[in-house]
């Protein structure tokens, strides 16, 4: 394709003049970075980018992410300009402002087209790695006649300076993830100043060193930036282009400075800029014949899609296919059998074990899984069900071999579940998702279902001491919104989470498993109840008078409490606290059936008694660990911390006498 | 020095014999490392390390961290073996046991000569070049002859995969930090398997990319060892010594696999070991010849030690240098008059201004400040006081720019901490806490005087959205053992708290600020009050029925609350909870009287309201976000989830009538 620049440079100019006007009119946003990459956006929409903005959810699109989000105008423009139905012109005359989709940073809730959310600098990058495997495994299982586009990314320089882009590059370098395709904003500005300031790294170097493919280009002449993209596409590596940009460009006194950054330009400055760019449009409105121009640059994604629906039709796996995207279980899924025979066979194992032999009878059932762990296949025990492994050499394969990145694991696994088509679940020690933590909130927030399998839940790892020993971790994430925390008791109750897990479609779940074995506890009528989050799993026998909710490891130790109570005539239920989230759904009458006003309510739980007077109020009992833990054999450490029932059960009595 | 591999063999399987016999009795540890890296370590320790295990405190001592801290039991055999009080044979016996300093991984708090707690991979590494930045930082103030060492490393794969090595190495080579030596234990194994199972880096080729000096060795051949440790000290960059080395060196049948990294070998494996290394010695029992080799390993330091302590004394800044080393602040050392400054000409600024004037109080006072920020220097107002920017041109500087590195930053400043003579302080937005979580449970676990200054606090900060909004991030620090988290509600209340992070020698304090201006509203006093967490700051005028409950920006809106209340003829106090953790540690009675029994209590805080049950009871009323946030103008946000007398007032009164 031949590069027409007197055409393009009015189309990348309606993208400056729409984003400085926004801007302008929030007195609040980013001016520079979009004004900057405004040039080498065009190229990539109009000759590269394979897009239908009448069917955004099309699943052989070309994923774009930005990945410096705080550049959002560029993307909303970008939607707007090319004819997505949202947002339209008064969303981006409302940037930033409430009920408008166009926020502050781009939100993949709010509008098609935004296929992730970004802002955290370097999730975006990598979450699309996680596209990217996403759509080399549909390649290898579907073909390429339904699964064959590519993954792109506008990166800034925060987003490699984080350390989660170490991670993520060495994760696509290492995996040979050659459709995955950054243009690097290579501007030398942040928001402290030059870049200068606080790194003297060779990028380009390191992207080599880690197996990538890395080209450069003028980031404001057309036929360069068209040149370097191509030459991106040919590689056979993920291919990172430094795309030499000039933040602000347009804007004649404040460009290749940091005060086009995160400012509005102000009245003055626009003015000149519009004078610059030969801009006359009043603000927000776009000349007719550039916007046809903009409008016709979707025209070959529009043709491509059409022959892609019509491959669809007539491929064979066409029902199996819209089945997987649609992100629906198969309709026979289920994990009765394997309850049932736990039922009629208990198991005395880890709950990490019970989640691995639940995994054996999910893998198989269900093909869109994919596995992983961050270097602790073993502890984790999450590799399961007869899957192989997912490398260049197979990426019909299902585990995963993520290293040692925790952060760089979660945010591929983000990427994967939006992405659709697949179901990622990875694992780690829970005291680790401190590592992940950043983009474990973007599950969240992105209503992703990604599932974590976090094991070594407490002090009963043992040996390896505080640093691998959680404490607070069960309280963070229980605090963090649309996340469902569960901790189960035993290996019924931890299938039963498996299957709440993955029915779950907009929210992640943590799974909180142990090291350490425990009995098996649940009867059959308890297996339906698992799903309230909190429930009765002993009833008082005498006269009640306690209550003891516990989670995980704990409960088996609550009923010993229960049952030394009992035998000295001191009625006490006890509860299976598996989910606060989901208890905390429940209608009010479910709750206080569970924990009465009239009784002492005593959480059990080697863990941070943070949050938990939730449940017990200022005047119940809180066991539980508010120091670090130590290292010591685990049965060593539960009765140092007083997780015993000698050590309980005297306070409970206490309290009842007080 | 001409290296006499013979003696040198048997000190190093000194270290092999007593890895494996204390992970054998313990049944459980890592004798892979200890047994790949104990010729490597062998020839720093008798070498190249400056260190005197008499003085385990002397400041001028080479720093020597095992990032690697898995492989502990290769530091308590150094320290043991060279002749430090502890860890004694019998320690070194007990490892993994409760009450034996020699823990599962390394705790600073347990072991003289453990420079820092290593275990959470990547770590260690970036806290030696926040080390390497205090030595340099000190030598520029106090002159080479008081402070003049290195710091040296171990490192493994894992701490070289995690993303936080590229922000720590980034950082180190931007600021030239020749005295930072990196050994690296290129084992080419994982916990999973060979390391080419995840990963296809070219590790050297990406630290000179980052400006770093790359040799490498044999790791069990000790005349390369030697000189490549000696290039390393010459060349004036940070240097990355690539040792090449078998994990596990020693056990015939399982060295050079996975099988050595985390697990006791095996009685077999070990007397098979114990007959590869000529080693006849019982377990535990060090012959005398070897151990007496040892303890000569250790005399270059202590005359080294002994000529320091002479320059020391003949030193114009003996006093002033120790006082720093100590952690003293100086006795003059007050906030008292910015204080009464601000009580006499109030102020009407957020709070993340108020510590910019703060820090212009504190920052001339105080030379052991050492300020920065990742990249957001004017939002976090941390740049105050005159001071200078750090780098390789001007050590003597104490403002770092980190760069858009928040985990790297932490990590930087926990070793800046556990050096001694510096205060670390640094900021970005309270969100990315989630980014350098790791760290910041480190500074609580190691006991760091590390300032976090975190602003942009809540939906306050607006148009930025939810990414940038915490929720849940008060409550999961909140949940965290030993930190204090700060929340001040006004200029006054900010820069006490100021004070107390400054005067708290063993817990990091994280400063959570405001954005947006809030009014000043403490009077003289309370400012003494500021200390117990929690205290009245408005009793009630009517008959108290309410305690409103709150934190930050929510304290003027409680009092304009209790305003309207008053009105209506309901007494209510206003509690100003600044820190919960100082809160809990009052007795009860100052508790209850803050917060009685007899009143309905009403938490208003603009977060999660996780974790406020324990003021508020199971009967009160919590006024939070269990949301995620939503981009927008900070007012439109406030009314939109309801933080406003209009919306809280019907609230209180409704539970009053229930």
């Amino acid at each position: 394709m031949s590069i027409d620049a007197a055409r393009l440079q009015p189309m990348a100019n309606a993208i400056r003049a729409l984003s400085m006007d926004a801007v302008e009119a929030a007195n609040s946003g980013h001016p520079g970075m979009p004004m900057g990459m405004a040039d080498v956006a065009t190229v990539l929409f109009t000759g590269h980018l394979k897009f239908d903005p009448a069917a955004p959810g099309w699943a052989d699109r070309d994923r774009f992410v930005l990945s410096a989000g705080h550049g959002s105008m560029l993307i909303y423009s970008l939607l707007h300009l090319t004819g997505y139905a949202a947002p339209t012109i008064d969303d981006i005359r409302n940037f930033r402002k409430l009920g408008s989709p166009c926020a502050g940073h781009p939100e993949n809730f709010l509008l098609d087209g935004v296929e992730c959310t970004t802002g955290p600098l370097g999730q975006g990058l990598a979450m699309a790695v996680g596209m990217a495997m996403a759509e080399r495994h549909l390649n290898a299982v579907f073909g390429e006649t339904l699964v064959d586009h590519r993954t792109w990314v506008i990166a800034g320089d925060g987003c490699l300076m984080e350390g989660i882009n170490h991670e993520a590059i060495g994760l696509a370098g290492h995996l040979g993830l050659g459709r995955l395709n950054v243009l690097w904003d290579d501007n030398r500005i942040t928001i402290d100043g030059a870049t200068d300031l606080s790194t003297s790294e060779d990028i380009k170097a390191r992207y080599i060193a880690t197996g990538w493919h890395v080209t450069e280009c003028d980031g404001h002449d057309f036929a360069d930036i068209d040149r370097a993209l191509a030459e991106a596409k040919a590689d056979p590596r993920p291919s990172l282009v430094a795309c030499r940009t000039v933040i602000g460009k347009g804007a004649p006194n404040k460009q290749g400075t940091s005060a086009t950054h995160g400012a509005a330009l102000g009245a003055a400055e626009v003015a000149a800029a519009r004078e610059t760019l030969g801009w006359t449009s009043e603000p927000f409105v776009i000349p007719s014949d550039i916007l046809a121009d903009w409008h016709s640059a979707a025209e070959p994604g529009r043709a491509a899609h059409g022959a892609w629906a019509g491959r669809l039709e007539s491929s064979p796996h066409k029902a199996a296919f819209e089945h997987r995207m649609a992100g629906h279980l198969p309709e026979e899924f289920s994990l009765d059998d394997h309850i049932a025979g736990l039922l009629e066979k208990p198991q005395n194992i880890a709950t990490r074990k019970a989640s691995e032999i639940a995994l054996a009878a999910i893998n198989p059932q269900l093909p869109e899984t994919i596995g992983g762990s961050a270097d602790l296949t073993g502890s984790n025990n999450t590799l399961a069900g007869g899957i192989g492994t997912f490398n260049r050499d197979n990426y019909a394969g299902r585990y995963v071999y993520y290293g040692i990145r925790e952060f760089g694991m979660a945010a591929a696994m983000n990427g994967m579940a939006l992405h659709g088509g697949v179901i990622p679940y990875g694992g780690t020690f829970l005291v680790f998702t401190d590592y992940a933590r950043g983009a474990i909130r973007l599950s969240a927030l992105q209503q992703a279902r990604v599932i974590y399998v976090m094991t070594h839940d407490s002090i009963g790892l043992g040996e390896d001491g505080p640093t691998h020993q959680p404490i607070e971790h069960l309280a963070s994430l229980r605090a963090m919104p649309n996340i469902l925390v569960m901790r189960p008791c035993d290996a019924v109750e931890t299938a039963a989470c498996w299957d709440i897990a993955l029915r779950s479609w907009e929210t992640p779940s943590v799974l909180v498993l142990t090291r350490q074995n425990l009995p098996q506890v649940l009867g059959k009528d308890h297996v339906m109840q698992v799903e309230l989050g909190g429930y009765r799993l002993k009833g008082a026998e005498a006269a009640r008078k306690v209550v003891l909710v516990a989670s995980g490891s704990e409960v088996a130790l609550a009923l010993e409490c229960a049952a030394r109570l009992e035998a000295d005539g001191i009625g006490a239920d006890v509860v299976s606290m598996v989910c606060t989230e989901l208890f905390d759904e429940q209608p009010e009458g479910w709750r206080y059936q569970m924990l009465p006003d009239d009784a002492l309510i005593v959480s059990i739980e080697a863990a941070s008694t943070f949050g938990w007077e939730r449940y017990t109020g200022r005047d119940g009992l809180n066991i539980g660990i508010d120091t670090f833990g130590a290292s010591a054999p685990a049965g060593d450490l539960f009765a140092h911390f007083g997780f015993t029932a000698e050590a309980i059960v005297p306070q409970i009595l206490n309290k009842l006498n007080a």
